[in-house]
């Protein structure tokens, strides 16, 4: 018998860390929860006319609903989290440009005697019954639509070593890799910290260009539903997706050929590991198999993922099973919903 | 009435460099080329005993057929290269790594204290009819089918102000971009640089991961057919691609980052232009609606592609067309021979 | 009158990060800290069978001293600490490989598939007196004495944003910047992003090269001396540090040319504010007299300085002059202890 | 009888590439040479008003003097370019920001949606027996003296690979590395690429900062003298300096910390091969002694030397001690002429 969980932040509930934070729930390992993530903008940025940079304060951008304290979660397990459905919570979505943030931009990390490229904000209608957006350019009549491909930005869990990081930061932690490939369908792995991994999840997008070159992707506040898992004794250094025909590792960091070499570095091993080959034969299966989607290129690190059909792969059975067992987990949940 | 030109160069003919030599031809806009392009290592690595660092020499390592004398095409004008047809010329194909070469080993670049990984050669069945590669593991006996998706690593024009570049660097002027998205239907862009274009074309994989990790991909002989023609007074900062579908640009840089910006923003600039679109309007359309496939992550230069489908564009004709009057010179040449 | 704080931690209380940590001590500004500092080992590598990696247990490396509650330093205000002293505590160092850390080794970031570089110590005499180290080679009976130049590697406050951070890694809270600049006659500056400021430091340095480039300084515990101060409404994006003759910046980021861009950006536009120079002027003027001190090229993020000799920016008082306060009570505290 | 070569050239034998080019003069090893070098600009910026973007024209920037070939240079040997004296040939020097170029600003590379930043012109007075330049802001009236350290931005030899150059790239084979440590009493070593190195060199600067971070030095055309010479059988990976002093490996690459890299890997690799250490003794040696001079930070490349102090290395003589049969034909030349 699954266990559901509803559950819708307050205001004052959402979170701006990974770690640092007590748990806002505690769940047993299989339970499935029904989640409501607000979008990056805390639900501030509305219109054309509300520019981030006014309405929204720092700190307190790109919250998480969660931590959710998973039992029996203790470091060097890993937790399964399996994305059911994501849906986008209203009608209309919001995506802007940010002064000093992006990829075609000078930062404060890149930083360049440049002014800011112009604030601007881009309202997108959502139609989730025909699966499309609507972009309407904000100079000149054109508009066209893009299909609807619901993702989160951020997720993850508390990460090691006494630290707390700010939500938009993606590390071995999770946290905000904005990789269009975590969508529904997809079991998501990351290597526990904490006693009860802490588990959080915000920042979804009605769908994101590959790099999110301008910053920020179609942001929507999401009625989310995912199950979480344990597995006990399995580490995952950085984290792990997993969909019924692909296996991904994502890699965050700078410069980009880092975040490129993080994740190919690990599918190499995990694949050499799960289909008994020889780690440079490994390597030179993905080297000739291996996709690489691209996250990232406009967060404090870019994130990069390596991935690979497990068709090329022989019969492999990555975490025991778990994905499987959770997309069974997950029909039977919404055939009786 | 199309003009059509065999060509396979003898070995002394092959070339190593963009820039600096001779045209083995002299052609006019709208021929047709029937090339032979040797593979990366010359043809010499046949099996896993012949490591290329034993019977290939510095500097003549991934030779390219060419250059070609384009006539009328002269700097300021825009060569496009439409590739008809790509089909590997024998029934193997070989990968391998290479001391200090790749993305998840120390380079001479990324110099480290580490000797090198070990150099080994994998031998691959090329099906054409059948349509795959089988890769066979060097340690056990794990085999596997891949599809077969052929294109060039190695297609540019002679550089501007008096260089030449060794034909492994990917440029602004083309070069070892190293993109699987040079395969068959694409039709191919270059600014010109000097008088007669100058092309040249190798390196042939039958496919390739992105970012081609290890070093090499699954490097062949071609049969190519190709159709070059000039488009006056257009201007190409980095070289582009066009299929019935979707635009693109390239970018070739290090870090990996700036290869990701010069490619998205010359597609957002491009493409502002062609649809009319404010900068900014584009740089948020394609933040949401592009694609950013990796070519290679071990050559001089980094690659990474910018790419959008055309449907989100509205009626675009770049090029004044160019590519559809070669695709249908194309179908002519495919029925009539 | 000053007062003067004598604090020598016990070995539970070494912090080992920067931020959510409850101080050790409330101190006045103004207030003269004598304190110890252990060494980034915990002072567990003693002699050259002791391998950081069997003796140190993650996360329990590089242990700081603090933090340090400064009365009335709150978020918008600089904390200033003047270091007055860094003598060596014992007569003996260490330096160490370390597996899979440094600039010429494979990382966990820079992931390669190389085995680690073999994990080496090496024991330095110090002899304070003569104001030297002495190295000794491993293999063979080469040895040499270099000059003693004490430093703190690692010196922050508590970041912003709620986070918590390694005290290995260095961002605009400070950190293990790891420069040889953090030396005796320095006031360092620090942007406070929560009250009471929590301050710390530790990684003592009898000495180190310009990047760190094997991970590691000589590394010691170390007596040290300063005087912390707070100046009000004062802001410092990243920390900066002064001397009796010259301004620096510091800039932490990947990669290296980001560290580079962030510290030049801030004493470009520091210098402009101080000395009345529209910021080309000061971008020109930096461009000609300006220094770049390399810190780490090791850490998680790299640390370069921006610096410039007081002399090349007419009368400048940076900060209302605290570094010539300071520079007077830690004369007449030397003079009477 | 040391033989003294005197050669101005006329504006139409000035070289924009390494490589490519025929030798303007023949001479043997052991020559004296006496060279007029003009300016980056072709000494078309004399005044404010001559804005590069408008005077200039690509690719006829960067102008060399050379190349020369020195008889018996053959490739696998080193040649030795001894540098006698510097001083700038006018009592005027410019130095400008250029559009998109510089490390503070978007660039073709580094490629942003940014305007270029405002393109100025700053006119320095020099005085060579005071030994000094003088800055002038644009804005204002501030001035200040700093002092000459004449250098050569650009000195290099033909490429390998039958490569190409433009004289703005730094290499492997030298060019645009842009380092202050290229001042009249070093020896530069260069590895021969083609029969007789084809040196050329130029670009002078009466002083620049530490990686020239607005993209020029204070630029001045330069009467040169400096000495040639061949060392048979000796190989060298990347360009390296000697002074009576000091030893330094050059390393150009981007990113920043590849230049890195190479410049400190050389280092531990040449000086563990000259005193005699294991490589890993040497890396620890370097670590705490080793210096990492900053270069250019804007150029296609980016440059970083590493550097030691020949006291740490015991009794090291390298390249066979030419750098000091060198230094006494440099003071026989000067005491009689």
């Amino acid at each position: 018998m699954t266990e559901v969980l509803s559950y819708r932040p307050r205001p004052e509930e959402l979170a701006y860390t990974f770690g640092g934070r007590e748990p806002v729930r505690r769940v047993r390992p299989g339970t499935v929860l029904e989640l409501y993530t607000e979008d990056c903008f805390g639900g501030k940025v509305r219109d054309v006319g509300d520019l981030p940079s006014r309405v929204c304060e720092f700190p307190f951008l790109n919250p998480v609903t969660g931590p959710f304290h998973v039992e029996g979660a203790e470091p060097g397990d890993t937790l399964a989290v399996h994305f059911v459905e994501i849906v986008p919570a209203r009608d209309w979505a919001v995506s802007t440009t940010f002064p000093h943030f992006g990829a075609l931009t000078a930062t404060h990390t890149t930083a360049m005697l440049h002014p800011p490229l112009e604030e601007l904000v881009w309202r997108y209608d959502v139609d989730v019954a025909a699966g499309t957006v609507r972009y309407r350019a904000r100079r000149g009549d054109f508009e066209v639509e893009l299909p609807l491909d619901p993702m989160h930005g951020t997720a993850g869990v508390a990460p090691a070593a006494f630290e707390s990081r700010m939500t938009i930061v993606p590390d071995v932690h999770g946290g905000n890799m904005d990789s269009p490939e975590l969508r529904a369908g997809v079991t998501a792995y990351f290597g526990v910290n904490v006693s009860g991994a802490l588990f959080a999840l915000g920042d979804g997008h009605c769908r994101q260009g590959h790099g999110e070159v301008c910053g920020t992707g179609v942001e929507a506040a999401m009625n989310t539903v995912l199950i979480v898992d344990v597995v006990k004794g399995a580490g995952t250094p950085t984290p792990r997706l997993e969909t019924d025909s692909a296996l991904m590792s994502t890699g965050s960091a700078r410069p980009l050929e880092d975040a490129y070499r993080i994740s190919q570095h690990d599918l190499v091993t995990w694949t050499a590991g799960l289909a008994g080959l020889d780690v440079l034969d490994a390597y030179q299966l993905l080297s000739q198999a291996g996709e690489a989607p691209v996250g990232n290129v406009c967060d404090p690190n870019y994130t990069m993922l390596a991935k690979v059909d497990k068709r090329y792969l022989g019969a492999v059975r990555p975490y025991e099973g778990v994905h499987d067992r959770l997309r069974a987990t997950a029909a039977e949940y919404l055939a009786t919903r």
